[in-house]
């Protein structure tokens, strides 16, 4: 008998029908002998309509009464998935946040698990029960509802697998598995069985929106067997643990992230403590800086450039800009038209070659490459966005076909 | 300083505006200087919606999950209404009904309260917050969420009222008090300014629909002092407490009950424990015996009529019918064209000449009394259904106009 924790998304919980699918996957999970918890998200749109109708009444509610409202969403989830599999003639139990056991931190709207009290859990499972909990919710010490904020879902499931020490955690999504580049973007884009915990985080950081980084940190953490797979289809998705057999590939996938936008500083000085002055400034107003470089000019002078979020791309080139002479820089070039695109896997880090075979199939082509980084185990470059699903599908094709 | 309590029902929180509007009422009343306490209701059509969605999954789902799910509406409606009231700039909680320490019986879908823990009330009241409470719902022992059921609402703000000793319990509703007659009816029916609880129950009972049953009598046991108002007009409302002026009315109001059918069984035998058998077959059936009338016929037979619900009507004549031969009875007559017209009042105690009053409005317009049942503050008489709506008129028109 093994233990099983199964996550399922807002699309997964969207309406009857999709239900009533659930019901179905965790009925026959229980059938084959498992002990089941299931952790379920709000249905569909149901958080965007509460944050709808939170605006209308108050532009600026507090967090508080936000997790209160929003909490409720996944209250009405778990209600009628266990009354779905109720009518297929199984013993189920769903338990929110607070009954089953999840003490959180205070901090709405984003709290974080302080621990799970799972004797609820334990008792409710040792009836033999099928257990279904509220995600992305918990309470604080004073009894406040919180919430875990984005992708608390997943974590919450995480969380319950580590607590319990299931043996495994499925996380149910729209999408069936991990693959090597977005299939929308990449036709010949291949599922992957399996990836390890780190190769998994850094797709995650990189714009693969399979998994949120939380979860996959406290899956590492805790060394909990993950598996993304779709309620949708009936395949088996894909594997994320600690070990991975290394197949042949050098790499995991290819990502894109059009999220970015490139800060550059031409003219600067060439003088110690320089770029503490700029980045300590870009802290200051929580903007979060990703990529940076830093040429060789002429012999006094050199060029900065970093990316930030598009969102705060405006922002940085004004503060810079009202700072131009005070610090010493020449013009400040701000851009969006860009997109960074990387490569991740663990393979990289024996294999020399794989830099040099990425930016070959980018010249192949064509593309320019704006700005590279790498880290132990993924390399990323910052394109024109006009270039980037094409430079997606080269690198793809030279390492994948 | 007083310590007011306010329930707001579905109507009056059913969309932003409204919700808007009760944030104002409430916080009116804090700015008077008071301790507030408000009990929502869902908003709108919730319940009816929830029902809906859950029906779709399972025709009987368990009461416990219907409990989870229905016991959200007020979560919603609560939190709401706390961000429409920060907006206004007052501080404010918002607390489920376990939050707020109530803890009943296990009775899912019907249960009663056993008692509350107002420690985390009194505490927040003692911030200075306005405090608002998930009415309809509780915890039981096992920390199962339950709700209290139909007009579970008004009990929970009755019974907050009691256990805090609050100086007054506010019941906003969609009516503006409790009048003389339905005012749809009766075009000059006048709102009362206070009643007694024992003819607000006779009142309830007989269909008028202000106040369920069960919250006047906690009210009535616990000696809160209610008053029932509108949260659309900015009007007093009618108190209903203990000790009433007695004004010069004889009685307080008329009322019309339309779910009513009578069962006429002619010619049963006159003999001891006949009735017994009749009513015991009833009770069996779970069918409510409201009316019973036995009428003395020829000296060895007599007639017995009584009343049923309508939904009951066919089921009573079907067994009685089927047991014609073995119990001894001639024909089962039924009808459903019938209606309970009532009046109530504690004056009438006093004044031996109200049930002539009734009968003589009744008989100068030609109405006919089919049947006719009395109680210490109230009187029943069954007209035809297409009589009712005349009956409501002349008896209200002999009493108050």
């Amino acid at each position: 008998m093994s233990l099983i924790v199964q996550k399922f998304g807002g699309t997964s919980v969207a309406n009857t029908e999709r239900l009533k699918n659930v019901a179905r996957i965790v009925t026959d999970t229980k059938k084959k002998g498992n002990q089941v918890v299931v952790v379920v998200s709000a249905q569909g749109d149901t958080t965007d309509e509460f944050e709808m109708k939170a605006k209308e009444l108050n532009e600026n509610p507090s967090s508080r009464e936000m997790d209160v409202l929003l909490s409720s969403g996944e209250q009405i989830s778990m209600a009628l998935l266990a009354m779905a599999i109720e009518k297929l003639g199984f013993p189920v139990i769903s338990l929110t946040g607070w009954q089953a056991g999840f003490k959180t931190k205070s901090d709405h709207c984003n709290a974080r698990i302080k621990k799970i009290d799972t004797s609820r859990l334990e008792h409710e499972l040792n009836s033999n029960k099928i257990v279904i909990v509220a995600g992305f919710q918990g309470i604080d010490k004073y009894d406040d509802i919180t919430t875990l904020g984005r992708g608390g879902s997943d974590t919450s499931a995480v969380a319950i697998a580590a607590a319990l020490n299931a043996d495994l955690c499925q996380i149910y999504t729209d999408v069936d598995g991990v693959y090597t580049a977005d299939p929308r973007l990449v036709k010949n884009a291949v599922k992957l069985e399996e990836i390890s915990f780190d190769e998994m985080l850094e797709l995650a950081t990189l714009g693969a929106q399979v998994l949120h980084n939380r979860s996959v940190e406290m899956a590492k953490k805790y060394n909990v067997n993950l598996e993304v797979l779709s309620s949708l289809t009936n395949t088996s998705g894909t594997k994320v643990k600690e070990k991975v057999t290394m197949e042949k590939l050098l790499i995991r996938g290819v990502t894109k992230d059009d999220d970015t936008s490139r800060i550059a500083l031409l003219n600067v000085p060439d003088r110690p403590g320089f770029a503490y002055q700029i980045f300590a400034l870009m802290s200051k107003y929580n903007i979060n800086v990703d990529i940076i470089v830093q040429s060789i000019g002429r012999s006094d002078m050199k060029d900065i450039s970093f990316t930030v979020p598009m969102k705060d791309m405006e922002l940085a080139q004004k503060i810079l800009t009202e700072r131009k002479d005070s610090i010493g820089i020449g013009d400040v070039i701000a851009t969006d038209s860009v997109s960074k695109v990387s490569i991740v896997g663990a393979g990289m880090q024996t294999n020399p070659g794989v830099a040099a075979k990425m930016f070959e199939a980018l010249y192949s082509v064509g593309i320019n490459i704006n700005m590279i980084s790498t880290s132990e185990i993924k390399i990323s470059v910052l394109v024109d966005k006009k270039d980037s699903v094409r430079a997606v599908n080269v690198i793809h094709e030279a390492f994948f076909e």
